[in-house]
């Protein structure tokens, strides 16, 4: 245990973004921690998930928790390791899920709200990052629990090599789907198709989609796994079928505009074909995780499934790190890396 | 039985309407009624649904049933009486509901293709037009099977007055719901709250219906059965709920636009809320009828439910009068008399 706490440094939310996010609009600080309470926890931050809802917290747009106040630590979830423990339940050394405790090197949770990762074999901790964390949780509850893939139908995901969206394929593969992907560039639609058993892929950013659409679903498109909006959305939507579904996981093409955002440019199509729209929110599905995890972690540990982490250096950068998942210039899951893994 | 085949008068599409139905878009026509072959009926039509969704069929949009065809005589539908019969199933005298038999005085049928209204006593044959028609059936699927209104939830039903609308609103009073509708004139809407108990009602044509939702629901709005479409549907869901449900029942708003009908201005709420939103077409529920029924029919007998006929004598008003639906000069669900009902 050590003698003094060390020093805290944090991104503080300084002003909300107008449009993309800009120098200035989060500030790295350094700020003192105070005393461990009884039954608390000094966490010494490993892992830090980038995630597109970020941007959205930074706003005060309506949503689905407390915007980000200005002034404060910027939200993000993280993995850490206990440094000092006040607790009985969580040893120093304990790797722990620390929920949403920030963009920060350290912080100090109670007992009650953190979980201890549960360590497996050959399984690198980024992976309770990415599938094996929400990430994998979005993508299995989005896909089977809305989606309801059925064998033979066809699939589409957009952002389809992101965290989400790569999991989210190839889970309508394993539940038996034809599917196909939307990525930006001929690496990532490679990637899909070669290596993750997508069915086909389709660069938007150098082909046309409707088109593209039209060749590789001619049967018309069962599931619209959403997570960009805007153009992409409508020519999905476009060639949905009948009784097709629709979980809305994300509009990232859309988190930067300013003002309201619109919905399909054609929605008579969503009452003609008897489309079900959700949205949701992995948070919601937090109780049910078990369910998920039963099927995730043999995907994962049987190779069934695969996975990328992008882990990017240094916390100092973390600001300028989330703006890669809105031009793309990422690979998998962005992290950031905030200190080192505690030896095996 | 009769000698010679009478001479059938039906409403033929003659062009497709551009916006508002116009003077030659149908045609008003004598035809010859072709001999009976061996298991047919003919039926002579007593009453024709005009519905909303009338206006959908006479275009060539992408829409849940193939198109009228023009020169083929307009889809709708009847309850006639079986005046000549080649079935040992159905004898001359039989009521039945004759499917979508179309805007015209006779129609012939296979004995496959039609089936006997359960006449019940003390309620007249246009309830089988109505609430213990395909309009009901609209109502109960969409409030019950998707809207899925819970005890002390707030139900806003748009298009209220209408034949559907009033159906949906009370059944969502009896599933135990705080209901708000919307219609248009202090009539409509006095009928709603004095006559079939709704909660409140806002009059879009005389009322802010933002400011009015914002005093009649100041719990937010759970379910949202949506017939209208446009910018009152904005505005219920600028106020929907997390987990809120909205049944996508039509949009008769913009059935006489011209081009794309767009979507919820705010989609990011749909996100956010964890918003539901599943467009249903009555035919798909027909098999499941009985469920809806079972309900609806001691409803109907015990006076939990009222409806109201708005009967136009004369098919040859048919084309006229369907424009009351899209003008809401009518008052609960708009009927064609073709010919007089059988003596009781």
């Amino acid at each position: 245990m050590r003698d003094e706490m060390p020093v805290n440094r944090a991104w503080i939310l300084k002003k909300r973004p107008v449009g993309d996010i800009a120098p200035g609009d989060l500030e790295f600080v350094e700020r003192p921690l105070r005393d461990l309470e009884p039954g608390e926890l000094l966490i010494r931050n490993i892992y830090l998930s980038l995630d597109p809802t970020n941007r959205i917290w930074m706003s005060d747009q309506d949503q689905y928790l407390p915007p980000v106040e200005v002034g404060d630590v910027m939200r993000g979830g993280t993995i850490g390791v206990v440094e000092v423990s006040r607790s009985d339940r969580f040893p120093v050394g304990t790797v722990v899920n620390a929920g949403l405790s920030g963009w920060q090197s350290y912080s100090i949770a109670h007992e009650g709200g953190v979980n201890p990762v549960p360590m497996l074999p050959g399984v690198p901790l980024t992976a309770f990052m990415s599938v094996l964390g929400a990430t994998g949780l979005t993508a299995w509850f989005g896909m089977v629990d809305i989606g309801k893939p059925q064998p033979g139908e066809t699939v589409v995901v957009s952002a389809a090599a992101g965290a989400v969206g790569s999991i989210a394929g190839q889970i309508a593969k394993l539940k038996g789907a034809r599917v196909i992907g939307i990525a930006g560039g001929p690496e990532k639609c490679a990637w899909l198709t070669r290596d993750l058993g997508f069915d086909g892929a389709i660069d938007y950013k150098n082909e046309d989609v409707g088109a593209a659409l039209d060749r590789l679903c001619p049967n018309g498109i069962d599931v619209n796994f959403e997570n960009v909006g805007g153009a992409i959305m409508d020519a999905v939507i476009a060639r949905m079928n009948n009784f097709s579904r629709m979980p809305l996981c994300g509009m990232i093409s859309t988190y930067n505009a300013i003002g309201d955002v619109p919905g399909p440019s054609d929605f008579a199509r969503v009452l003609m074909r008897r489309i079900l729209i959700k949205g949701f929110i992995v948070i919601d599905y937090i109780p049910r995780a078990g369910e998920a995890l039963a099927e995730l972690a043999p995907w994962v540990l049987g190779g069934q499934i695969k996975w990328k982490a992008h882990a990017v250096d240094g916390l100092e950068n973390a600001a300028e790190a989330v703006k890669r998942l809105f031009t793309g210039d990422h690979d998998g899951k962005l992290l950031i890396r905030i200190s080192p893994e505690p030896a095996a």
